[in-house]
């Protein structure tokens, strides 16, 4: 299977132009009509030819990849949906670019500074991703002074020179708390993420909002990590109160699933006697009895806008902040009007998911 | 922020070497002495020097980064927790030798062989992590053909050039059949993955040999695709079905949680009215009500040793194939005796998870 690869004097063969036109025109650098720049990458496609990648970085100082640090504890990344479904939105826009992603796992702290300074430093990215944002985060600055262009998602709470690219966690909130004060609830808590995640603490601060705005007094909010046994261990601290609540929104859909089976496991049923909600609209949560009523955001389409911002800036067309279209409430089963103790569920056959 | 950088004279002065040997311990070249390579090493550290990547990259021709290509369908790259699981073990070892992974998801078929090959012409990795394999996989010749080093994981079913780091999941299989059995089951089923990936295939078999050698009929089994609707699918075929299973052995939790929930659904308590076990071991297995039998596999090791084996065969120190502890049983409440119709659940509190 070994082939001759074409190189760029082939291309610039066959497109009729000097190879210095050829390096112009697929490096974007200006002064080549666009009639011929066309021309050139046909001529490119037709001959499967690719610009050598490292030849192509030095002559133009680029590395033709994006940087992704993550953060988290790496043996609680494999329950998180939010990663892998960003990422492969990041690569279907990275794909057709011929663009790659450098991804590093760090523990963080200084393990994750490391990562930034080692990317930069290497020369492996021409930008970076900054997710996952905390309050104060030091990485705005950090990254900065590196020298790396980045994109946030969401905004920082720090001033920040990069562009956000934000989807709006607090509609979804809000629009789940609604919902369950218009069913007849009054007692909802909250099992909220680490505070010192912005989107933690966001969705807290949206259910207490939320809750105000209804004119309740605020409900009680447990403050765990989006795992599930973190989400058990806060459902049973609700469940356990005196005065218990009769409906729960979780921050994420793993919380919630563990808080069902919390739940079920005491011989509450959900929904009849708890009401349930979770964040994500994972694949699982249509799939469960009761189907979970959550919040769904487009993480997929996140990737690939934050992806698509982030090759414009380094291209030097900054596009300003970007709103995606906010998390929106998807009603299913888990969610009901409260009441009294004695009453059970009935028995329904497995219900088809609605969404609102 | 700025900071000077540190040079590789400053290394090579501080270790009282010159720069040649510097760059020759550093890059892993043979004729510098252990001792003299730790003082390089140490002088390096204490400076907090770091190669610059691209410069190094051209000396030595190495792109100190390796390649993983994944070819799943990208939206539903989020329920499956073996990616990030493998990527965070493969990372915990990149990460101490300053290496990158450069990722890139594409949709199978042409897509996935055009990203070997670009990440091949692009010089972007020093070798590539071979994952699920397929039956007669095409990528073996081709990685091989591209010149690139690679690992697969498990042996593929034709010849290869390449190291195998293998975890068997047949002994977890046989296991769970061995263990359903025991508790007197003769109607088990089995929702596999799909039979063009040899793990699906090999969990099948594993599956249907098993029966077998407990001088059991075959059981049924139907074939799915990993995913929560398939799982839901699939389990309603079998309870559906004029004489349904007693018993059913997912190819992954994710699947088994569906399934629990289908059951749930139709008036069937699990475990009294049927056994359920999984495949993963995922975090929210243990914390479902009852907590999920699975099997469970030390996927963050598996990368961590990829990794090695990767980074060992590039170096030139071919390691031969690696064989990890199998995946094993892990038994908690969602399996029991089988029993008449009649018979539901007892009402008991949330168990401890109890493993074998």
């Amino acid at each position: 299977m070994a082939e001759r690869r074409p190189t760029i004097a082939d291309v610039a063969r066959r497109a009729g132009v000097s190879k210095g036109t050829v390096s112009f025109a697929l490096n974007g650098r200006p002064g080549v009509a666009a009639a011929t720049r066309e021309r050139i990458l046909e001529a490119a496609e037709a001959l499967n030819w690719r610009p050598n990648h490292r030849a192509r970085s030095l002559s133009v100082s680029r590395a033709f990849a994006l940087g992704l640090v993550i953060a988290r504890d790496p043996s609680l990344l494999g329950s998180d949906p939010f990663f892998p479904t960003f990422i492969a939105g990041v690569e279907t826009v990275l794909a057709e670019r011929g663009q790659a992603l450098v991804l590093q796992v760090a523990g963080g702290g200084q393990a994750e500074t490391e990562g930034y300074r080692r990317l930069a430093q290497d020369g492996r990215v021409d930008g970076v991703f900054l997710t996952d944002l905390r309050r104060h985060d030091p990485r705005i600055t950090l990254v900065d002074a590196l020298g790396l262009p980045a994109v946030t998602l969401n905004r920082p709470d720090v001033p920040s020179p990069f562009p956000a690219v934000c989807l709006d966690d607090r509609p979804g909130i809000a629009a789940v708390v609604d919902h369950l004060v218009g069913l007849g609830h009054t007692r909802i808590a909250h099992v909220a993420g680490p505070d010192d995640f912005l989107h933690g603490h966001g969705r807290r601060k949206a259910f207490l909002d939320a809750l105000a705005a209804q004119g309740l007094p605020a409900g009680r909010v447990e403050v765990s990590d989006f795992t599930a046994s973190g989400g058990t261990a806060a459902t049973r601290r609700l469940l356990d109160a005196p005065d218990p609540p009769t409906a729960i929104v979780y921050a994420n859909d793993l919380m919630a699933i563990a808080g069902i089976n919390v739940a079920h496991g005491l011989g509450i049923s959900v929904p009849a006697r708890l009401s349930v909600a979770g964040f994500d609209d994972t694949e699982l949560s249509a799939h469960l009895h009761p189907p979970l009523t959550t919040v769904r955001t487009d993480v997929f389409g996140w990737g690939q806008v934050a992806a698509r911002s982030l090759l414009a800036l380094i291209d030097g067309e900054s596009t300003g902040d970007v709103e995606l279209e906010p998390a929106r409430l998807v009603v299913r089963r888990s969610t009901a009007p409260p009441s009294a103790p004695s009453e059970t569920s009935p028995a329904t056959p497995y219900p088809t998911p609605e969404e609102s």
